[in-house]
């Protein structure tokens, strides 16, 4: 497939790097700024040296990519909420052309979800979103082949930077103040952790489970959320004495949706450490499913969208 | 989709039983000794309190079912070694009338995949068997989205009457002959337990891992088998007081197949509890995905089927 790539952060970059191991050929590729298009092929690691030199990928203007010559727009510009643009104006871009999307952007399948289904109702292409929850985590492809009907309920550690967060703060005692400054030395937690420790993050990804699980209907403001930043480390305290721990768990259960530090037993497993992922289903007829692995980061993210890619070949 | 069940077993059953959730429909379903063939539907109901009744499906002979009207057959006899027969037939009957299979049997893809695959290619129809490693659990589902050549290795826990077994001895310490009887008792363990707790279940299951992740080429004969008969209750013993314990597990890696005893650490995600079973991929760029539910049972295996159905329509 031909593959026009918006954004070039980690995971846009990861899937420019790995789609010719995949068969596939870049046919554009954009950051905010800059763009590279070539019908027959961009040199992606021209393009990605170029990005780490000056920090433009190609002389031409970002708007080109999305005129380019392309099968599938690999949407991987950052998450951003309310009307998802400029996501959101991407994905109607590709679609009225008649085009395959796949997202890693979350905001335009948790803040527009009914919009973007039903343009997708009025055209040859197809979405699909995998990387938006939980990174390689086969969640959604998993969902669509039990059938969303039949999965009663989802309940996950869906945010990789809260999860370190909470499993330093009670392995060592630590205050949350002290374990998110070790966790932006080390890369886990951006310079803005906002979006990650008050749950934002992992509230997208419920949406956009309550949209696949219930047909639509959902945006951020329908998920109740609460962070961790107000958790005092005597909590986590509290909670070993008893054999429990801390973790920030999404769920999607009757309808309803909400982010929230839950106490989970040390030893169960839903109580993943460091920066790994969980998504349970709970099926209708084949008990729990646990699924867990790397919900984050550039090749992990970018195997989800090539995955997807493949599924519309 | 109108299917043809062969096998009323607990997982045949089940699949009738589910189908028109589905929105499939049985035209066929046979157990060894009689089947019910109708063009316009069985009556699941009635078939399957006949065979609670009298033990058998119908008034038809078994041979019926394969030449009733079906677009998929439903493979669920009883896996058999060696030639894998007679599900095997079964298979090359239903691909040379262009038939679609879906296997609940690991019998043919572990001893003659090759064969299948061949039959395939000469087939309008396809062959698919998701139900056949550890039930409910997504693991073929997942490589195929991956792509098998970019998946290095698998390794699981495949077997849960082996497990529940390790599970009950290490935290009771109790012989392996005391809790081989009590599961027996609970149904958890055959009454001849050899399949499971030698570790031929769980080698088949390997056996066909292998095939999936290298095009073919491995039969139960090139799997290395050591089973847990002869563990005693020391070894799990010396292994809990170094913070481990046993599980029964198989392993592809490097072109290699095996099964047996390993001391994994008590709280590894690997180290699942009772008949719960676990598939770990190691993958090329998305590190490990854990893949754990339940591996065996009516409804969980027919979940597995149905969804392999699905894939079909």
């Amino acid at each position: 497939m031909r593959l026009a790539v918006l954004g070039a952060g980690a995971v846009g970059r990861s899937v420019a790097d790995l789609a010719s191991e995949y068969g596939h050929t870049v046919t554009a590729l954009a950051d905010s700024a800059s763009a590279v298009v070539d019908a027959d092929g961009v040199d992606v690691d021209a393009a990605l040296d170029r990005k780490r030199g000056d920090g433009t990928v190609g002389d031409a203007d970002p708007a080109d990519a999305l005129a380019a010559d392309y099968d599938a727009l690999v949407e991987a510009t950052p998450t951003t909420l309310g009307d998802a643009q400029p996501g959101f104006g991407h994905v109607r871009a590709a679609l009225e052309a008649d085009r395959h999307v796949v997202l890693a952007n979350k905001g335009p399948v948790a803040e527009r979800y009914d919009e973007v289904r039903a343009l997708e109702r009025e055209s040859a292409g197809e979405v699909l979103f995998e990387a938006t929850v939980a990174g390689a985590i086969p969640a959604l492809s998993t969902i669509a082949g039990l059938g969303p009907e039949r999965v009663t309920g989802a309940r996950g550690v869906l945010n990789g930077t809260a999860n370190f967060i909470l499993t330093r703060m009670a392995a060592e005692g630590l205050s949350y103040e002290h374990v998110l400054s070790e966790a932006q030395d080390l890369g886990v937690a951006e310079a803005d952790p906002t979006f990650d420790v008050e749950g934002t993050d992992a509230a997208l990804k419920c949406a956009i489970l309550a949209n696949v699980l219930h047909g639509g209907g959902y945006s951020l403001a329908d998920v109740a959320v609460e962070g961790i930043t107000d958790l005092p480390p005597s909590a986590l305290e509290l909670a070993a004495e008893d054999g429990r721990t801390v973790r920030l768990v999404g769920e999607v259960t009757g309808g309803e949706a909400r982010v929230g530090p839950r106490l989970v037993p040390e030893n169960d497993t839903l109580a993943v450490s460091g920066t790994m992922n969980i998504v349970q289903l709970e099926t209708e007829h084949a008990g729990r499913l646990n699924l867990s692995g790397r919900g984050a980061g550039g090749p992990e993210t970018a195997t989800a969208v090539l995955a997807d890619v493949d599924r519309l070949s």
